[in-house]
C-alpha cells in the first residue's frame, strides 16, 4: 500500500490554526509560505519512494549484534545517506552548525513523514536531534564545534544514555560513574539499557550523551551529570581517532520497531572507562538531559500520529477494497465494499479523527514553542512557553495511546487478514507499543502534566487555555450550520467538564495529592478530547470560512465533517472522565484488600 | 511467572451468583459442590504445570508445513494426550459418548484455565468441542456413531471449515461445492483459508466440519450445506482408512497464537475430492454450523478473559517486584514497589476489574445456557435461551475487547521490559488481538446484539434483565456501606443510561436502521459496563453477606473493592456511552465527503 504524506491538510492547519504565518510576517521565521509546501511535498515523495519501501523489510530482518557491531536491515545505510544529502536531517537545528533552523510546526510535520514512512528509520533522526539540541543549549563552544557539524549533517547520529536497569522511571537510582582525569576529561564506568541506535552501520560515529555519577556527587538526580563520549574519539584537526571504551553488548529482541537497534551499552568494558566531557556543569545533568527529553517527548507524540496516520490510510485502502455482504448506502452490484457498513466507518472515522485529533494538538505545541523561543516579546515569549510546558505531556501521551488504539482498529477493519504479518496492519500494532512507554511512560506524563503544568501560574495557563477551547466552541455554535450538527453543543460539554476537573485536579494538589496521581490519567484523555475537540474545531471554522470565500476544495467539507465527528462520538466520554477524576480516585486508595491479594 | 488458576473466586461465583446450587438440588445437574472444587482445582494443577511451561516456547517456536504435515511446537503433543488421559477433553460432551456432561458454566471455568496456561493449546480444545456439538445436534446416529466416540476421548480433534479468501464474515459468498455421490457420500472441492488445527502432529484423525455448496443449490446462506470429511476415512469396524484428498497446503505467518497451526486447507486438491458425509439436511448447513459458532463465541469470549486473567496476573507480580521511586503509601525501606504508585494501581485495578467482570458476563451467560438446556419447565426453558442469546455477543466482544485492552495495561505496567518479548507481557498483547476477530468480529456480534437479541419478545427480554442489574443496584444502594463507597449511584447510573439507550435503539430498529447499526458498538460497550457492574455487585452482596456470617477470608473484602472499583472508575462511562449512542450515528452517516476523499 502506498504511503500518501498529509500534506494538504498539514499545511492547512499551519495556515489557519498556528502563528507560522504571523511569525512569518513580523520576521521571526525567515520563510514563506509559497516555500513550505514544496519542503512538505518533496519530504512527503522522500518519505513514500525511499523509506516507506523499507518497513516491511526491517520488520522481518531486524538487526543483528556480531562482535560488537551491529548490522542495521537492508538498504538502511543508503537510505539513511540520501535522507542526510537531502539536507532532511539539518532542518531544525540553529544556522551555526550547518542547520536551516526551520520553525518546529515544520519540522515537526516532517517528523511525521518520516515516522509515518517507518517509525524504526524516524526514530534514529529524533534522538540525533535531541542530542543537538542539548549540546547546542549546554555543550561548551569546544564540544559544539568538535560535534555539532557532522551531527546535523548527518554524519555522525547520537543518543541519550539514560536507563539502566534499576533505574527506568526513576532517573535518582543511576549507578554509572564518571572519574575526572587530569586533562579535565572524564572516564565513564556503568552499564546502559535501551539505548536506541546505541550501535549501528549507518554512520561514521555515534555521539553518546550519557548521564553518569561523579564520586562524590549527592544522591538522587542532584548528582548526575552530563557527559558526551562518541564511539570514536575526534582528533584535533576533527577526523576520527581511536576506538573509545564504550561497546555495544547487547541488543534486544522487541515486540516491534525491529528496524530500530535497541542496545545494551557497556561504557568501560575494558577496564579504561570510557572518554566523556562534561556537557554543562557537574551534578546539573538531568536539566540538560531535560533539554532533549522535553523535545523529544513531542517528537514521540508524533510518532504516535505518524503510526496512526500510516494505520489509518492502510484500513481505508483496505476498505475501499475489500467487500462483504449489504449495506444500505451501496447502490452497486455484487458485494459492498466494506467501507459503507455503518460499524467499519465508525472504527474509519474513529482513526481518522483521532489521529488528526492528536497532530493537531502536536502541531499546537510545536506552535507554543515556536512562539516561546522567536516571539519579541520576553512575556510573550514566557506565556508561550508555559503553554508548550502544559502541551507536551498532552501530545505525547495522548498521541501515543491513541497510536495503539488506532493501530488496533486498523488491525480489526482488516479482520482476519489484519492478523496475518504479510498484511502490515499488525505491524503497526507492534511497533506502536513501545511509544507510550519510552521518553517518560504515559502515566508518568499524566503526573507531570497534573503535579507541574496545571498549577504554573497558579492555574492561569490552563484556565487561559480551556477559556480558548471555550471560545472555538462558542464560535462553532453560534454559526448554527447543520454540517457541524450538534458539534458546538458537544464541545462545549467537553470543554465545560475539563475545566471542573481542572479545579477539581487543582485542588486535590498538596494534601490531596494522592488523589490528584490517581486521577491524573483519566484527567489526561479529559483534556486531549476537550483539546482534540477544539483543535479540529478551529481547522473546521477555517474550512467554512473558506467555503465561504468560494474555494470549492472538497477538503474542506471533510474538515467539517470531521470535526463533528469527534464532538459527537468523542467528546462525549468528557462526561465519563470528569465523573471519573471526581468519584474514582478513593476507591483506588482504598484498594488495599483487593491489591495484598495473592 | 507462576500461574495461579482463579479457583476461589470462580467457585465463590459459582456457588453465589449462578443457578448452579439450584439445579444440582433439583437433580438437573448430577454434581455436588464439594465435587466442583477439586475438579477446578486439579484443572488449575494441570493448566499450570503441564501447559503454561509450553506456551513461551510455543510462541518462539511455532508451527512448521512441510509435505502437506504440521509440526507443532515441542511438548505440544505430549502434552495434548495427557490432557486428553485426564479427561480433560471429554467434560462437555454428553455421556452417550463418553462424556461427562458437566454444567457449562464448570466447562467455562476450565476452558479459562487452559486458555490462560496457553491460549494457543486451549483453542484446539475448543474447536473440537465445537464439532462435537454439532454432531451431537445434527448428524445422524451412523456418523455419530463413527465419529463421537473418538472425539470426545480426543483421540480425534475437529475443525470449522468455513471461511475462504472472498467470504469471511459474509458467508453467503461461499464458493465450496459439494457432489452427491451414488453411495450418498459426497465429494468436496474448494480452498479454505484460517482454519484452526486444520492439520497438526497431535492427535491420529482430523474430523473437518466443511460448509460447501451443491450444484443445485440456492444463492447465498440458504444454499450452504454441511459436511463432515475426515483426514482418513474410517472404516466399518472404525479403524483408518485412507487419507481423504483433504490436505494442508499453507500455514499462515501470524501476530500471535504462534502454537495454533493456521491452515489453508484444500479439499479435492488431487481432482477427485474429500469424501464427506451430509450433517443435517441439504442447504440448511448454516443453522447446523450456528450451533457449534455460538458455543464457540462464549468460549472465544473465555480466551479473552483468559488471556485478561493471565496479563493481570503477570502485571501484579512484576509491579510488587520491580522497584522504582517514592509513593506516599509505602512505608518501607528503599525504592518503592511500583504497586503503590497510584497511577500503577490505577491500570491493574483496572485490569482485575475489567477482567473478572467479563468473566462474571461468560459465567452468567454460560448459567443461562445451562438453564436453557436442563430446566424442566418449556417455559423457563425459553426464557433462559433467549437471556443466553442476548448476553452471546455481549461476553464474546467485550470479553475479547478488554482482552486486548487489558494485555496493552500490562505491557505498560511492565516499562521497558514490556516490550520485550523474553518478558512475556508482549505474547499477551499479541496473542489477545485475534479474539476480537474471529467467530464473527465483534462489529458482527455488536450488530446480532442490535438487530436480532435486543428485539427478542418486543424488547422484554432485555428489559427485564436490565431490571434485575437496576435491582443489584438498588441493594448495594441501601446498604449504605462505606466500604462500597459511591457504587450503589454509580451502578445505578450505568444502568440507566443503558435502559434509555436500549429504548432509542429499539425504536431505531427498521427506518432508521442505518443508526441502529452505527450505534451498535458503542451501545455493546455500555451493556458490558451495565453488565459487568452489576454482576460484579452481585458477587460483591454475597461476599458482604458471607462477612456478616462471620466468615473472615480476606477474599471478601477484595470483591467488595473491586466492586466499588468498578462501578466509580469504569460505570462513569456508560453516560458518555449512551450520549454517543444516540447523537454519534447521524454525523457518521453524513460523512461521506471525509470517507470518500483520496
Amino acid at each position: 500500500m502506498a504511503y500518501r504524506a498529509p500534506v494538504e491538510d498539514v499545511l492547512f492547519f499551519l495556515k489557519t490554526c498556528t502563528s507560522l504565518p504571523r511569525l512569518m510576517e513580523q520576521g521571526l521565521v525567515d520563510l514563506t509560505l509559497d516555500v513550505v509546501e514544496p519542503v512538505l511535498e518533496e519530504a512527503g515523495k522522500f518519505a513514500a519512494s525511499v523509506i516507506e519501501p523499507l518497513d516491511r523489510g526491517a520488520d522481518t530482518e531486524g538487526c543483528t549484534l556480531k562482535d560488537g557491531a551491529v548490522t542495521t536491515p537492508s538498504g538502511w545505510k543508503a537510505a539513511f545517506q540520501a535522507w542526510n544529502a537531502a539536507g532532511w536531517n539539518a532542518v531544525a537545528a540553529e544556522a551555526d552548525f550547518g542547520g536551516q533552523h526551520l520553525p518546529t510546526t515544520l519540522t515537526s510535520a516532517l517528523t511525521e513523514f518520516w515516522n509515518t514512512a517507518s517509525p524504526s528509520f524516524g526514530i534514529g533522526g529524533v534522538l540525533t536531534q535531541g542530542a543537538i539540541e542539548a549540546l547546542t543549549a549546554h555543550g561548551s563552544p569546544a564540544l559544539q564545534k568538535t560535534f555539532l557539524e557532522q551531527m546535523v549533517s548527518g554524519a555522525w547520529t547520537g543518543t541519550m544514555n539514560l536507563t539502566e536497569s534499576q533505574a527506568g522511571s526513576d532517573l535518582s537510582a543511576l549507578r554509572a560513574k564518571a572519574v575526572k582525569q587530569a586533562d579535565g576529561s572524564y572516564r565513564i564506568f556503568g552499564t546502559k539499557i535501551f539505548i536506541t541506535y546505541g550501535e549501528h552501520d549507518i554512520a561514521e560515529n555515534i555521539v553518546h550523551l550519557v548521564l553518569a555519577r561523579l564520586p562524590d556527587a549527592p544522591a538522587g538526580t542532584r548528582g548526575l551529570s552530563l557527559f558526551v563520549a562518541p564511539k570514536y574519539l575526534v582528533n584535533a584537526d576533527g577526523t576520527l581517532g581511536a576506538r573509545n571504551d564504550v561497546v555495544c553488548t547487547g541488543i534486544e529482541h522487541k515486540l516491534g520497531l525491529h528496524g530500530s537497534p535497541t542496545c545494551t551499552m557497556t561504557f568501560g568494558e575494558t577496564g579504561e572507562g570510557a572518554v566523556g566531557y562534561l556537557v554543562g556543569e557537574e551534578n546539573r545533568g538531568l536539566a540538560c538531559m531535560f533539554t532533549m527529553m522535553n523535545n523529544a517527548r513531542l517528537a514521540v507524540g508524533i510518532q504516535g500520529v505518524a503510526v496512526a496516520e500510516r494505520a489509518t490510510q492502510r484500513a481505508f485502502a483496505y476498505a475501499r477494497e475489500r467487500r462483504q455482504g449489504k449495506a444500505a448506502s451501496y447502490g452497486g452490484a455484487g458485494m459492498a465494499p466494506i467501507i459503507h457498513h455503518p460499524d467499519v466507518k465508525r472504527m474509519l472515522l474513529t482513526m481518522r479523527a483521532e489521529t488528526d485529533a492528536a497532530r493537531a494538538i502536536c502541531l499546537m505545541t510545536a506552535d507554543a514553542l515556536d512562539r516561546s523561543r522567536r516571539l519579541a516579546d520576553p512575556v510573550a515569549r514566557a506565556s508561550a512557553l508555559a503553554e508548550a510546558s502544559l502541551l507536551t505531556p498532552v501530545a505525547k501521551a495522548f498521541s501515543t495511546d491513541i497510536g495503539i488504539e488506532v493501530a488496533s482498529l486498523g488491525v480489526q477493519v482488516h479482520g482476519g487478514m489484519g492478523f496475518i504479518e504479510e498484511t502490515g496492519a499488525a505491524q503497526h500494532y507492534r511497533d506502536a507499543r513501545i511509544f507510550a512507554i519510552y521518553e517518560g511512560t504515559n502515566g508518568i506524563q499524566a503526573i507531570d502534566l497534573v503535579t507541574r503544568k496545571l498549577p504554573q501560574e497558579g492555574g492561569d495557563v490552563v484556565m487561559t487555555l480551556i477559556a480558548d477551547f471555550r471560545d472555538i466552541a462558542d464560535e462553532v455554535h453560534a454559526l448554527e450550520l447543520p454540517a457541524f450538527g450538534r458539534a458546538g453543543e458537544k464541545l462545549a460539554e467537553a470543554v465545560d467538564a475539563l475545566g471542573r476537573a481542572t479545579r477539581i485536579q487543582l485542588d486535590r494538589l498538596g494534601e490531596e495529592n494522592e488523589k490528584a496521581l490517581a486521577g491524573a490519567t483519566p484527567y489526561l484523555r479529559l483534556f486531549a478530547r476537550a483539546a482534540g475537540g477544539a483543535y479540529l474545531a478551529k481547522a473546521a471554522l477555517a474550512a467554512h470560512k473558506a467555503r465561504l470565500a468560494g474555494d470549492s476544495d472538497p477538503r474542506h467539507a471533510a474538515r467539517i465533517a470531521l470535526a463533528r465527528f469527534f464532538a459527537e462520538n468523542l467528546c462525549p466520554q468528557a462526561k465519563g472522565l470528569e465523573d471519573i477524576v471526581e468519584a474514582g480516585p478513593s476507591s483506588l486508595l482504598t484498594a488495599d484488600p483487593l491489591l495484598s491479594l495473592p
